[in-house]
């Protein structure tokens, strides 16, 4: 049997960074994979997807363009599905092949099947060959599949969950779409981007609540401007798919309410993907949606056994699973160069228009019972922003009275999960709104925000308003 | 005589945000602006208009796009120069309006005229009507202005300088550059996405020099890509411009070459604008290039007056304009919110592909002597840029071997002078590479460029490469 000192169960971006590192350090790694393609949600069904079907749409759309140079483009009435997958199923492919050439040039053994425990260091593959492996260590990053509650018809053509959404073969005319949570929102505004009728269906009305008010706001207004119908506190209490395509389906809302539409999209939920993998039989236990308890390394209730990435549950980000992966390998390993995952955590959801939080939103400064205030700046009165074109967006900053220091930065808007990194910067290093004033940044660039964000926050602080 | 804490001399950024940062430390302010309208050349001749010409040119040619999405952007043959300047004049009107209402908004008191010293606090206005101001501080920020050689036969038509190119009324097809300074590098690869074929001429062949090497090594490769022609090492003999316009603009370079081109474009350098101020009168001296010399605080040999922004020349950028305003009324009015211009500036060009760089560059490290080495990595690796198709582009980090501190960063690319602003933060707060890799980025986004480059450095040191 195969020994091996480390060994990583899936290739999504936790499983990915966490075998090329412990390869990087020395160690003999295998990683498993149960699918075809490399690369898990990350590549094939999630973060990468669902972000170029978001480019896609604002380009073929020319959304953010829109009368803003006298001449409109014209894409010749071209949104054939085809159209609007080619750019997604390019970028599927090269990553896929990417992630693989990854592992290969790192020395990492791959092999193809599906993983069940037979012991705390004993793996079973079973794929074209069966194999067991000895693993000193073992990380699990399984990644998360598609809840299916029994009232949901799913039928891959018209009753989809976010995987098989990615493999329509016609484009939706209207659209309902259960659960506004992130990848909820971000299909509903995509696929409105594109020109499909879009129906937000949500059980409450207090949309992602980790993100700052205020910003969850301005994407409600924005979803409206887009004339996505938000059906919110309301659940679906019976769907209908007519056999003929040229029939709608029928979405009966417990309230009574019917919606007619082209295809459903079950957004409501992902879950630990732990199946098949014999938890119970060495004794982790895992919770309601299946996801892995770890604790700060992100270890397992069995010391040798760790897990990372959306088996273990929120924030189920392709960026902090790839950081995960990192941190575990570091404390496996003692590798001492990262010991704990970076505290001030930026977060991306990108729908249209995208949105990047980092640090403490204005609600968790009131439960703390900070003595905070804010200063906030518009993409539109921007220069940059002028000349992009940008109708909406803004930048938030949270900082405390007291010192200035800023404990929060929030953005919606062109370019909000790239400018991001400089508000975490700003916040890690506790710096002030004067920092900021005194900063020079790029004319004409987006970064501008910050600086006209400090000084509203200055003008908030003496009632006395300056540019 | 009207009697004034600060009277600043122009309206551009520098004077701008000088005159309104006084008046909100509730200073009595005016400022006198010679032209109709507000702005200096960062809203009217120089910053806004050309970057908005450049974003108008990549739209217009969609070159970024071009094979993206299985399907071409088609702008039905509307090259006419009214689409690719109305745009600009929209940015150009509002921004202009934008700096007037912000100065009155300030109580910033406005004179019309032009400005010349009686003695060192009396300033005389020719405007509409004459009139003396009194001031205990004056800040001189009255721009720079295109300097015209004698063999030049400008005639803002054919033969144009950096102002006059603004106000084409029709296309060129054909445009030759002298000068590959900035602003002549900026027009070149504007007007060749835009489809004009372009010569560059230049006297020697070390382009930029305050830029890294390979940064612009990548810049001159791009141009050649888009058959820009470098013509290196040439200067100019004689110019021959056609009564007809039909007939093309014979460019004789001293090398016995003859190019024939339907628009020539001087771009070989400005002057401080010092006309008419009478400086000889008070004791101010200037340069050759009519430059004020100040010192550190921008205060000039007449200690109660400051100069400040493209009049003091290098490096004439709006951005460093304005916080040099801000740091003369700093020292002016002991406001002891900033005392100096941040230590770290980006420098933005806004080329296609644009550069921004930070700190400093490989040649620079070399001179100091410092024991150092570098990491790069490439937009079109970046999962991010392969959904936005980047084709090029790169970003560098130049850190010390022994402790792995960052002290360069440099781009160009996609996104580059926004993408610069991280690294400012890096390079200030004297990170190293691990810092880097320790950091969680949005995932897709081109700062992942940053810990890509950080890997390919560690394994540039090792000799070991790793992604």
């Amino acid at each position: 049997m195969d020994k091996y000192d480390l060994i990583v169960i899936g290739t999504g971006p936790a499983g990915e960074k966490a075998a090329v590192k412990a390869a990087y350090f020395g160690h003999k790694v295998a990683i498993i994979e149960k699918q075809a393609v490399f690369g898990g949600a990350g590549v094939n069904t999630g973060t990468l997807p669902s972000k170029t079907l978001k480019e896609t749409s604002l380009y073929l759309s020319g959304k953010y363009d829109k009368g803003l140079y006298g001449v409109d483009r014209d894409i010749e009435g071209d949104t054939s599905v085809d159209t609007f997958m080619f750019r997604k199923n390019w970028i599927i492919k090269t990553e896929s092949e990417e992630v693989r050439k990854n592992l290969v040039r790192h020395g990492v053994d791959i092999y193809h099947g599906t993983a069940s425990f037979v012991d705390a260091n004993t793996v079973n593959v079973k794929g074209p060959k069966e194999v067991s492996l000895k693993g000193t260590y073992i990380i699990i990053a399984t990644g998360s599949y598609p809840f299916h509650p029994p009232n949901i018809p799913f039928d891959n053509a018209r009753i989809h969950d976010s995987d098989t959404i990615l493999n329509i073969t016609r484009y939706p005319q209207s659209l309902a779409v259960l659960g506004a949570g992130v990848i909820g929102c971000e299909y509903a505004t995509i696929f409105s981007t594109s020109g499909t009728k879009v129906f937000l269906i949500n059980r409450n009305d207090h949309i992602l609540p980790f993100i700052d008010k205020e910003v969850v706001g301005n994407l409600l207004d924005s979803m409206q401007k887009d004339q996505i119908d938000l059906l919110f506190n309301k659940s679906i209490a019976k769907i209908e798919s007519p056999a003929s395509e040229k029939e709608m389906v029928k979405v009966e809302l417990e309230s009574g309410e019917i919606i007619h539409v082209d295809m459903f999209l079950y957004a409501a939920g992902r879950n630990g993907d732990t199946r098949g993998l014999n938890l119970d039989k060495i004794g982790i236990e895992v919770s309601k949606r299946e996801a892995i308890t770890v604790n700060e390394n992100y270890q397992t209730s069995v010391p040798n056994i760790y897990a990372v990435g959306d088996v273990i549950g929120f924030p189920a980000l392709a960026s902090t699973g790839m950081d995960q992966g990192r941190v575990a390998v570091a404390h496996i390993f003692q590798t001492k160069d990262i010991e704990e995952i970076a505290p001030i955590l930026p977060y991306g959801i990108y729908t249209v228009p995208e949105i990047s939080t980092a640090g403490i939103s204005e609600e968790e400064a009131k439960e703390q019972k900070l003595s905070f205030c804010t200063g906030i700046a518009y993409h539109k009165d921007m220069p940059r922003g002028k000349i992009m074109g940008a109708q909406r967006g803004l930048l938030k900053l949270v900082f405390t009275r007291d010192d200035l220091i800023i404990h929060g930065v929030h953005i919606i808007g062109h370019l909000a999960t790239e400018l991001i990194h400089h508000g975490v910067g700003l916040i890690e290093e506790k710096k002030t709104l004067l920092d900021v004033i005194g900063k020079v940044y790029n004319y004409p660039t987006l970064h501008d925000l910050y600086k006209y964000a400090a000084y509203d926050g200055l003008g908030n602080l003496s009632g006395h308003k300056v540019k």
